[in-house]
């Protein structure tokens, strides 16, 4: 039993940050709503990628041998073995910013390749400590680096990712590298303050926590270096620190709103659709924001949610077992259809929405989305300028679940 | 027994590097054949220290309160509880050699307390990180920060260090800064390459294990910090890449000749001047440099103490507990007259000794000062502007044991 609640936790990948990065293909993340949708944001991902590809190769190249086997293996161009891969490091949402926010502002994509590979590069460092931190087994579909080159290989090789992500932009002769290099650090630590946040949160019980603190978690955890990618295009793109700032918040509120959506789809999605088992996040008593926001409402439904967050993860996983539900699959959502984590789930499922979790996410997560296009219209009046960025948003919070 | 034997290993730190971080008094390490011998070097470290801690301290205050709690408790400036501490963050070789090696090159030390500081940053963070991946429950006579904050504080501080680290020198208006951040991020992808040597060297046989490896894993772990610290300096003071790469060589250098003592300290040395349990890295069947030369040596002695490090260490704390030994001294050396590990570390350090090990790395060291020595002599002629260098690579190289 309590191997399986651990292998189910581990499992699962529940921040958006981890998800906006996870590799299925890009159309299979494109809203249904009409066969043109999602188009832009695809085109502008893949040509990122194809940007951005050979600096990252460069830098990780650049690694002495040990170190540069593991960021291989990492950013999926080598298997384990050493062997070459076809290469597997996630959508590019981060350095298509960078472009993105260039090109919108009037600049010059391409003098803004080393910014969006450091973008990259730190973001990578961060998942490398994160899996170790949360022993995390899957990333992008693989064994995650600790579980195959040990913690040490993981964390050193993190470490020196974020000694590349540095040194591309302290090297770079653009005007714009010196402030791009004051926001990056400053974001890195904003990183580690979220996720420091979110271990302290996650090791609380579920009336310690407020929704303030989890959107504050969120945000740094998931918005500051969506924001920092959009404002380092802008800062690449010879705008003003105002314009910047601008762009920054539009990267950060877009990455709220994507956040809260991928905890709808954490609780909600469809698991043939999102690869996680369903209710995982909930069979491992995962705060996220809509069951926080459900534990706030004061509702009957809510005091339901704190009994079952109360229970013991064990007693989850006995239940699943003993009624069958998680195989058998009794119903309507994801939740009932998928195996895994059965009854508890359905249960905590039902009280989040009864106590208004659900529509509270949603609609949180199209304030943030409305305040992200505020935050553009600033910067960049033109909206035929500011189509690449609106699209990249659109991408990354209106999945389908 | 395993727990004894678990503790014994965590407990002690066998690397110079940390041995020269140790706070101990600065007196206590100065050698005792003379009584004016050490005070250029007690003097300039204290210097430093008074240099440098006001901008480190700007520094750390800087962090979100949750790192920079874990950052004041490991700089021994806040107790576990947040309340304030004395402060005990080592003996700041690292920046003195920055600042001193500005001096012997005609520059302006004030000038080049960033560096200082940002040298410092990195040392702490490599130290943060190691302590987690070696599981290492004692730094500067307290508890680790990861055994008081866990596993993810301890990790994600260590990244915000790094991160302030780069930022001290990007944001410095100093005109050596530039070459200052590539030198030190290239160091910093050079200790985790060495950290990351020493961990798979630990985890392989002896005898699979060649000295070459060693002495490289050394270099990389301990001499390149002490390398980069002295070049920024050079760099700071306005010299040429020419210059800079000598003073990284004589770095280097003497930071090998100190591992080599400390290698020995650790073998040899008396627990009531080290602090370290006698016998300990040998009950850990520490591949230190003595050990690995002796076991390369081809001696009847090498097959004995390579048999001695076949079998498990829970076969050495028996026989410790057997004999008594550990407890109650039989005579001569540190590792006879102190508790802890008894007959097997008394066995093993003869068997060293026998097949030469002790003497190859006396005579060692002596031949990396001498070539430390070389490399200064040709950045910087002069003996008298020398002579604070050549201080303070005597001090952390002839320490009394």
């Amino acid at each position: 039993m309590t191997d399986m609640t651990a292998r189910t936790t581990a499992d699962t990948k529940t921040d958006a940050a981890d998800a906006a990065d996870d590799a299925g293909s890009v159309s299979a993340r494109i809203p249904g709503s009409g066969p043109g949708e999602g188009h832009e944001a695809a085109e502008i991902l893949a040509s990122a990628r194809t940007q951005v590809d050979p600096e990252l190769r460069r830098a990780i190249d650049s690694l002495p041998g040990s170190l540069r086997r593991i960021a291989l293996y990492h950013f999926g161009w080598e298997h384990a073995d050493g062997t070459p891969a076809s290469g597997n490091a996630g959508k590019a949402i981060r350095p298509a910013l960078v472009l993105t926010a260039v090109r919108a502002l009037g600049g010059e994509p391409a003098a803004a390749v080393r910014a969006a590979a450091a973008v990259e590069l730190v973001h990578n460092f961060t998942l490398l400590h994160d899996d170790v931190m949360d022993r995390d087994t899957t990333r992008r579909h693989r064994p995650t680096a600790w579980t195959v080159f040990g913690e040490a290989g993981a964390i050193l090789t993190g470490d020196a990712l974020q000694a590349l992500a540095q040194r591309l932009v302290a090297e770079d002769p653009h005007p714009g590298a010196p402030a791009a290099a004051a926001r990056l650090t400053a974001c890195v630590v904003e990183l580690c303050a979220g996720q420091l946040a979110d271990s302290a949160l996650e090791a609380r019980s579920p009336d310690e926590v407020t929704l303030e603190e989890c959107l504050a978690m969120a945000e740094a955890k998931t918005g500051a270096l969506l924001g920092c990618a959009c404002a380092l295009g802008a800062v690449y793109a010879g705008a003003g620190e105002e314009e910047a700032d601008a762009l920054d918040g539009f990267g950060r509120e877009a990455g709220l709103a994507f956040q809260l959506i991928d905890d709808v789809i954490g609780i909600w999605g469809d698991p043939s659709r999102t690869g996680k088992p369903a209710g995982a996040d909930l069979a491992a008593r995962k705060k996220s924001l809509p069951v926080v926001a459900a534990l706030a409402s004061g509702t009957p439904a809510a005091a339901e949610l704190a009994e079952l967050y109360g229970r013991s993860k064990d007693d989850g996983a006995r239940g699943a077992d003993r009624t069958g539900i998680g195989k058998t699959g009794i119903g309507k959502t994801g939740i009932e259809t998928a195996g895994g984590t059965g009854e508890f789930a359905v249960r905590a499922a039902r009280a989040v929405e009864c106590a208004g979790g659900r529509d509270w996410a949603q609609v949180h997560a199209a304030d943030r989305m409305s305040k992200a296009v505020g935050q553009l219209a600033g910067a960049v009046p033109d909206p035929e300028s500011a189509g690449g960025l609106l699209a990249l948003a659109e991408f990354v919070t209106r999945r389908t679940y």
